[in-house]
């Protein structure tokens, strides 16, 4: 199976917490493997191939999809607390006893949540696009993520050329190959999320940005070695709660990109691939 | 000359402006020359080896004392923009079109100037541990640096200790490394910096962080690839102040190294030098 990649690795199925959870896993055996997080509302192909295929040079990676989205079965519970947890079930269900942990957007949220609940599991922690709890216009969704995800696109997915990309020219020429790479895979690809999804998800992500006492306190309990990614004007998840995670993470190196917005990482993806191979590596 | 290192590139002379520049120039020809810009009451001597000859497996390197500092005749200027001045008649004397430029603390506001007065001799800027115009705590000297630059060293040297690193066990032995590099140059050493630059750098760096209506609307006259970089704790110019710097460049990328103060870059050379080489080549 170690011959897969992003576009051939099959959809294969494990069950844990009594649910029917589908991942993909391929890559280079030998160190711990990448566990990615996956944003509001995506599955599995969601992912870029640049990044998933760029790591699986050195190392396993593994997608998958948590409880109620795409293929997997079960309900999308409310809490990213709840999500943390089914996806420690996932892991241990694998039979993975270490791996480094890569969330983006909500996944951010999540790995947080499992670094926290798991820190025996957890190497090396990779927050993309991401913040904190309580942070900076996260009590809700920003009003630029209600307009943009509020409006009609033909393609449907041209949605993330607005959601990962700046109007800049450059930005969208970048988000034009980013969507050409994630639709490549042809066979076997993820069904979309059903429309039971984003509301649950929503109401998860609102209790994890709602105000709240000391919010940035959790942040000491994430004690393993940390990097922060994010463009810089990012309208999603504003930019600023990169800098406040790695304010408060007691061990993180923070890399905000020129003239991106909430997907940079797809927008410089060699780059990315590059400094995280360092800082995996390092 | 191309074989020559930090430790025996000889002290050269270039007059313009009516200043006998002392300078130091070595590595591999062929790219344009990384010129150097140092900071407060430093010399070509307080430059870290590992990043001047880290540096110089690629690329041509030059270090100068600014006019009044140590081996250079004159006096130092009291503003930032005599200083970029005469940086400029020095470059334009050694008959250097086009270079990029490395500007750390004082040196980094210097090399800001530099860029907007002469755009054509910039390529690629990099601004360590540094801040614009107005910065967040620059109006004087933070109370830390007060404080650090008023105590008592034996060996005085190790002053740097405290200016650059944190007091972690980690950083201290990071700071006892960079001390020895530093150390290590014998022959021709630069001279001390004499009494009169303080207080003509200090007259200078307030001029620069004085408080001003909407001080940041210049950056965006600095439209070349931009890496900022600096420690997530810089007591000496605030952190925030490179995320200031990158919000309002045009063209910036931030990284921030976790726990590290204001010489971040001597913490982490290789790392600091991956980072920097990534970018000068992409």
């Amino acid at each position: 199976m170690s011959s897969n990649t992003h576009q051939t690795a099959p959809t294969q199925f494990v069950e844990a917490a009594g649910i029917r959870f589908a991942y993909r896993r391929f890559g280079k055996k030998g160190s711990p493997p990448l566990l990615f997080f996956m944003h509001f509302t995506g599955t599995m192909d969601h992912w870029d191939p640049a990044l998933t295929d760029g790591f699986a040079r050195d190392r396993e990676v593994i997608l998958f999809n948590n409880a109620g989205i795409s293929s997997s079965s079960g309900e999308v519970p409310t809490s990213i607390e709840e999500m943390a947890q089914l996806a420690a079930a996932f892991i241990d269900a694998l039979g993975v006893k270490k791996l480094d942990a890569l969330g983006f957007s909500m996944g951010g949220f999540i790995a947080q949540q499992f670094t926290i609940d798991r820190p025996d599991l957890v190497r090396k922690l990779i927050l993309v696009g991401t913040g904190p709890r309580s942070g900076d216009g996260m009590a809700s969704l920003t009003h630029e993520a209600q307009e943009i995800f509020g409006a009609k696109y033909d393609p449907a997915d041209e949605l993330w050329l607005r959601v990962f990309f700046t109007p800049s020219k450059q930005s969208q020429a970048a988000g034009r190959k980013y969507l050409e790479r994630q639709r490549a895979r042809q066979k076997n690809r993820d069904p979309l999320a059903n429309e039971k999804v984003a509301p649950a998800q929503v109401a998860a992500i609102q209790k994890w940005g709602a105000p709240a006492k000391d919010p940035y306190a959790y942040l000491k309990k994430i004690t393993q070695p940390t990097i922060v990614v994010n463009g810089n004007n990012d309208v999603i998840v504003y930019t600023v709660n990169s800098f406040i995670l790695q304010q408060n993470l007691p061990n993180a190196q923070l890399i905000l990109y020129p003239d991106s917005n909430h997907g940079a990482q797809y927008q410089y993806p060699e780059l990315f691939v590059e400094h995280v191979t360092q800082f995996l590596q390092g």
